[in-house]
């Protein structure tokens, strides 16, 4: 029999599951500190909802594992978390807005594997639905800043719009469907290099060299950050472009009010999906090696009513990718959640129980010895499971009252009253 | 568009899923407190894995959610968290024993639908692989004990042990075979009454009446509790039955060493599962409307062995039903996570974030009026989402530097500075 996950699919062993979870934990913190509360939607939706063409668009849907329930219904694995918040919304017109949810959950992609990608990942989703004005954005890059500071990561917010990115390419003569197009061969810059992006935009785009050249040259004229929203101020002409910059500047104004210093302007990007309709960010590593994005999002004002075929609802929302930020974290050493490893030595095992039940009372997560192994063997597997003390009992303690706290990192030893042990413990470092 | 979810399925809106995350985070608090960490598996499992003889059954697996993915790899959803725990534990010799996780996460099975029957719902397991002795299950209960405490319900926990079901079977001449089909009409002594399983012993398990009618005036004469147990020491014969005794008594001492004082020696309890080899258990309310069981669970020394076709490997878990558990809470009165909203009155926007980021340093969870509602609406409308205070800023408030603080339940206003409301707020009643 093969033992092994599903093909693309990852079992989380304790001590990586721990951290994993650890991870989550503070998000939800951060996430709840601003306002947003949870949403639980199943796993597996309908699919003629993941299929609707306000959804996914038909590339995710080739990567969607589908299946009948004993009904014949057809059901698939959900492959975002934004379908879904769009179903409940429109199912749900009695929901007050603004409507502000976070979900943590699985989400499922069949497709080809490489390093990073997985069949089987971890979303974390936060959205403001029925806020129209760049308010929201601010606020979710503000929890967004919060959020990765509070895991200990340095991180840049590269901040765009995409009107101002449609008004830029208005203002170029490049129209309608090559819009989209265009964008994403932009997208590309700072992987495929000018050079890259001057060829794809006339090969895949079908953009004259001319007009590729001058999109390129606004582009790189221009920069990033403050200087270039001076320089678009300047040349950016379509009423789109126009608004994309006043929401751009009143975005930038109010990321002051919030104290988020980490947020750049950066013309060039895009993000690939359709449905974006203003803003749009992406987070990445200050510096280190991951290079993919951490969490990213954007505004999409039509989704919703397309779903609901009732009123225009603007959303906008911030995704954090679970295993990529785990993956940013990995190095940092492991500190497991279990603070005290209690062992008996010879016949001491109710003492080691009611000892153990103090601890817990305290607040202390307490592993009590069920192996029975030596001393010296205990000892190691203890440390070795990241604990940080250890907790003596013998008959000598027992009779004094005092227990022996050995510190699994030093090696050194105290000893302690079951009160003061409770003090102890109970505060973290 | 059906925008309802898959059938069987459910959308926990946030009022909801606040309130079942808050449990499942009560849950995992008590459950690292003795020593157990997360285990992280997929979703779905190998069809071959789930379907082995070693795992759930035919029962459950006509219940399965089956499909491929593209590569043609027959996958299910996982129907429970056990077999996962078994093939994880095959397929990783390396893990130091004892194991101790735990996992909270959905399972499906696509079978009939009653009240309180859905085919997704969330399982709470807490397992120690490794163990043989009765400390494994002492320290379980105590863990179970605790966890209903913590969330203030007040339970009942009915313990048996499967080899002395076994022995007493023994002792009536009921052999091989028809004993699990004896113990699974006993099962149904609460239910179906006596003369119920009178009745089914014979239509349905082949007994005889005197076979049937001594078995019965056993389980009668020995009634439930400590009585009980004195009962069956003097009565049964076989070494199974005596082993389960000693299995008994042992627990019991412990339960006293852990002060659990809620577990009752329940002769009848077999639990239906055909994998249990020694103590069983099974927690329902103490007093209320819910009849099913909230947690339940047992011995199971042979299934990880027959999985990784090594050695014999001990285990014994409890399972948590999240839904069940919530029933059982439901009518407690809902407190939002979210602690304070703060709204600004006229052109405070800027003023109102300094504010909010000031609370949010301070841990406390706050709602930022995003909506731009009139001062009366909004109140209301916060109060309705049962969040307790609303800090009103206005240009007075501003100049003052004092903000109006309101408690939406008394409808009582105060008035505090930035650093006194940080206090006033970061404090739980």
């Amino acid at each position: 029999m093969d033992l092994t996950p599903p093909k693309g699919m990852r079992d989380f062993l304790p001590s990586e599951a721990a951290g994993r979870e650890f991870l989550a934990d503070s998000l939800r913190r951060v996430f709840q500190k601003y306002g947003f509360l949870p949403l639980e939607t199943p796993v597996a939706e309908r699919f003629e909802v993941l299929s609707s063409k306000f959804a996914g668009g038909a590339e995710i849907l080739k990567e969607t594992y589908r299946f009948k329930d004993q009904g014949g219904r057809e059901l698939s694995l959900r492959y975002d978390l934004t379908v879904p918040l769009c179903r409940v919304f429109a199912a749900n017109p009695q929901l007050p807005k603004p409507f502000k949810r976070y979900q943590i959950a699985p989400v499922f992609r069949d497709g080809p594997l490489k390093k990073g990608r997985y069949r089987e990942f971890v979303q974390c989703d936060v959205d403001t639905v029925g806020v129209a004005g760049v308010q929201a954005e601010a606020e979710l890059l503000a929890l967004g800043a919060e959020a990765f500071q509070s895991i200990g990561l340095d991180v840049k917010i590269k901040v765009n719009n995409r009107k101002l990115l449609n008004g830029i390419l208005e203002d170029a003569g490049i129209q309608g469907e090559k819009q989209s197009g265009a964008l994403l061969s932009l997208d590309k810059l700072e992987k495929i290099g000018e050079k890259g992006v001057l060829a794809e935009l006339q090969s895949e785009r079908g953009l004259s060299e001319k007009t590729a050249s001058a999109l390129l040259a606004a582009f790189a004229k221009a920069g990033s950050g403050k200087k270039a929203l001076a320089v678009f101020q300047k040349t950016v002409k379509s009423e789109v472009g126009r608004q994309g910059l006043v929401e751009l500047c009143e975005l930038f104004a109010l990321l002051d009010a919030y104290n988020v210093k980490n947020a750049v302007f950066s013309p060039e990007l895009s993000r690939g999906l359709n449905y974006y309709t203003g803003t749009v960010y992406e987070v990445f590593l200050e510096k280190g090696e991951v290079a993919s994005s951490l969490a990213a999002g954007g505004r999409y004002d039509n989704m919703i009513g397309d779903f609901s075929g009732r009123e225009k609802t603007p959303a906008v929302g911030i995704s954090f990718g679970l295993d990529v930020i785990g993956e940013a974290l990995s190095g940092k050493p492991y500190q497991s959640p279990i603070r005290a490893f209690v062992m008996p030595i010879g016949e001491t095992q109710k003492e080691c129980i009611q000892l153990a039940q103090n601890l817990r009372s305290a607040g202390v997560n307490v592993l009590l010895d069920l192996a029975g192994r030596g001393v010296s063997k205990n000892l190691k597997w203890a440390a070795g499971q990241g604990i940080a003390f250890a907790v003596i009992i013998g008959e000598k303690e027992v009779t004094q009252g005092k227990f022996t706290v050995r510190d699994l990192t030093s090696g050194t030893e105290s000893h302690k009253t079951a009160e003061q042990l409770a003090k102890f413990l109970g505060t973290r470092d």
